[in-house]
């Protein structure tokens, strides 16, 4: 899968913006330790994630007419068809989060193609949408997830921190659009907070993250790339903590020419690309 | 118990601030790592909790008409009688907050209902007030625990992170009320320090974390909620940092219509409107 | 060991500002990991601090006219008895710090005292000064470790974090001098980097943490108690961080009234007062 | 090797500024766990390195004409000779920086020997230049490594943390240059982040680091040192990242009479000065 191409973006584009979600639930927690199960208080952050952190988000993105792609481990689907409705009724898209969001139990080709069938059937059921594509849990993907995807009908991964442009790369099954990403623009490494290593540490005020964040999406508009950014209704769904993605959406709008698509939207400008 | 209701706080109150203290003291210490009892430089900062530290809490609290609610373990309650006594004398309401800081060593129902009206029959007996809340160490509650409470007479529970309203549940044995927290509202991640994993940390200005916590107020108090601090007197009771929750009442007087009330006042004002 | 007294400052002092150093050379490194011995590029934070990192130190409290308490592993003073020299004919004092910075080998009673007798003789001899005080490594003191310094002649530990106020305890042996500190007016949580936990961290700029220590100053002065900083050539003497005792000094003429004696001096003042 | 001496720089030159890079790629992976070798997410960081970052890192040297050093493993230069290509023509030194950037399988010296003659072999086929000095991976060296050094016609070592000076150690097999550097002056303990500890950590943005890294300019500016920065494409090469090393250089070009040299420039001139 060495095959590669710089696209543009649609007239008038200069950079793309992807204010994506991933909604671990409660997967966020028991995938670290399956202890957390029998913790309930560990567990009511994900059920802030679905409820008032899922509202805040989803009032944030309806304000500034903006549709993107939420990211779901399909037993949180299961779980939380609600949910899923909320998000598909105001027009975002659902893509494939693994099912648990533990780690492949099986990294061959044969079990990784089965499992990601399966999170595909069990999202498209659930959502009433089709899916088409993934960011693997702690993006752990193997030498074949991007070939798989291509093999099951999806158009894209999310999950590489090698470039600043989106590209396409071709394997045995077709081409699939890789949209990069990096950990900087995830907010895990600034508001996961758990009380033990790794992840017991110093919270940091808002300025200090909107600065990281608003730096990069103004460096890479410059290049031309996408600004992915990685977000959680459980981390930046606190009540003060929305105004984190909102100074992104203004910073957007200031520097113009900033293209805000779903992630199927933004693979699917540069699949068409490909062709011609 | 997953019956809810979101309540409304007394005419002219727009939200809740509860500025509550746990005084760990040694347990602080001992609960981390039982080789700190032959610590003594360890154990002094437990000292600090119960001579100065207490101190410039009660003194800010005084100076600013509050009345709030301190959770001890009841260990503490036992060797530090005149400390509980100079929080009650001041007019602060007393809670649960297990017997030695240690997790529940039996997480059945019947052991942790023992335990739970042990600790609430010591804390009555030394405080000669009732006790009518628990706060778990490190929220460590079980599926049982809230029941657990209604069922002794409690009247709220103060340890889940799932949302920014308080809220009513009602189990097998009565209502119960949930005030809600969440990490970064524990002045722990910001403050506390030890000399191993995780807690080898660096310390931040208060201007960092004093933004955290009145960005924090000020959006939970848009949305009608309850901020719940969860401070402790060694840690922010260094002379220095007692200035955060004084900069919190400063924004609370700031805002208007926020209520400080005692957890067992804001869960009466919440039981009550349950029942009419 | 439960007799104390609040002592007062000389005419005209409200408060005391202790600006003490450890001189942990290479100790600081194989007190965490034997295995640093091999490692020459570790140890050479150590050569650093009996070198550049003394000079910095020391050429601030000759500029400021301040004579001040170094704390010296005694392994460090038979190694590097130039930097003795120096230290005393700038007119600082010498105290103990341990022998390799290692915890105690053996915490019974009489192991330790003989420890403490032979690093104190091993001190003297060193330095040609009179030896009169201890701080334990990592502040690991055990329940003797009082008594045998007044056992010894000793008049002061400053070891504990109980307190803002220096205090007078006494034991079986005579009274003995507490001059207490707190790990955040250490430089070790602040400036210490190691490539392994804990102590992979991030380091931050000179405006955050002397925020941190003037603001600790100025609340420890209106309480009319000590600030005793615990600082290190090797990390508060890299060529910028330096500022970072020069703000404290700064602000200490700032505020006036502020007393800046060698711990022995402070003792002495306190001790003097117990008697009469 | 106990002979030093203190150089001056050329005429007109008070300080040195040595904004150099180690360029991992993949192996800053594999040499923390082998299983990353697997893992294709956490590898393609590496290949940022030797793309987008590689690219913007050069854009900024030739875009205010400095030459530097990088340091590179050797494994890395045979996988990727197009980057090293791309250095080499600007008019960048290729320099040592172990195989694989595992720390030496076998510290005897003939061990250590025999790998650094079979890196720089290596490393002066693929870059067509000479390469004349080296940094250890971890700056791990050995108490033979800079008399080997001498022994296979290198100049210079840049390991060392013991000073702020560059100066001349001369062992059995003749004179070498050691350029000190610290760990503030290296960018992964600002930047670097992995999904384990000790790597879990926070983001700061630019001013923090900015601050940090132009106040140890100035501090060894004053002092006539060498600020030796320890640079990574992956790291500081992210798009709103590279304004940190730009800057150093305007605070270079303010401060004035700081010579910004390779390593082999500054060596060579070190131990000139040595001869006459």
């Amino acid at each position: 899968m060495t095959e590669r191409s710089s696209p543009a973006y649609p007239p008038g584009q200069r950079s793309a913006l992807c204010l994506t979600f991933d909604l671990d639930a409660h997967t966020m927690w028991t995938s670290k330790d399956p202890g957390n199960a029998a913790r309930p208080a560990v567990l009511s952050s994900g059920d802030y994630d679905l409820g008032q952190g899922l509202d805040l988000v989803l009032g944030l993105l309806t304000e500034h007419g903006i549709r993107t792609t939420f990211f779901v481990p399909s037993d949180v689907a299961v779980d939380a068809p609600g949910a899923i409705g909320k998000i598909v009724a105001e027009g975002h898209e659902i893509a494939m989060h693994g099912t648990d969001h533990n780690p492949l139990p099986d990294r061959s080709r044969p079990a990784e193609a089965a499992l990601l069938r399966t999170v595909k059937d069990t999202l498209e059921q659930v959502s009433g949408t089709p899916v088409r594509g993934y960011r693997a849990p702690l993006y752990d993907v193997t030498e074949h997830t991007r070939d798989i995807l291509a093999e099951i009908g999806c158009t894209f991964s999310s999950n590489f921190m090698d470039a600043v442009h989106p590209y396409v790369v071709r394997g045995e099954h077709g081409p699939i659009a890789e949209i990069p990403t990096h950990w900087a623009l995830d907010d895990g490494p600034h508001l996961l907070f758990a009380n033990n290593p790794p992840n017991y540490r110093q919270f940091l005020a808002n300025d200090q993250i909107a600065r990281i964040w608003t730096d990069e999406l103004r460096a890479i508009h410059a290049l031309g790339g996408v600004t992915t950014m990685v977000l959680h209704p459980q981390l930046v769904g606190r009540p003060s903590r929305v105004a984190l993605p909102a100074r992104l959406i203004e910073t957007a709008e200031e520097l113009g020419e900033v293209w805000l698509p779903t992630m199927g939207e933004l693979a699917a400008h540069l699949l068409d690309q490909e062709v011609t």
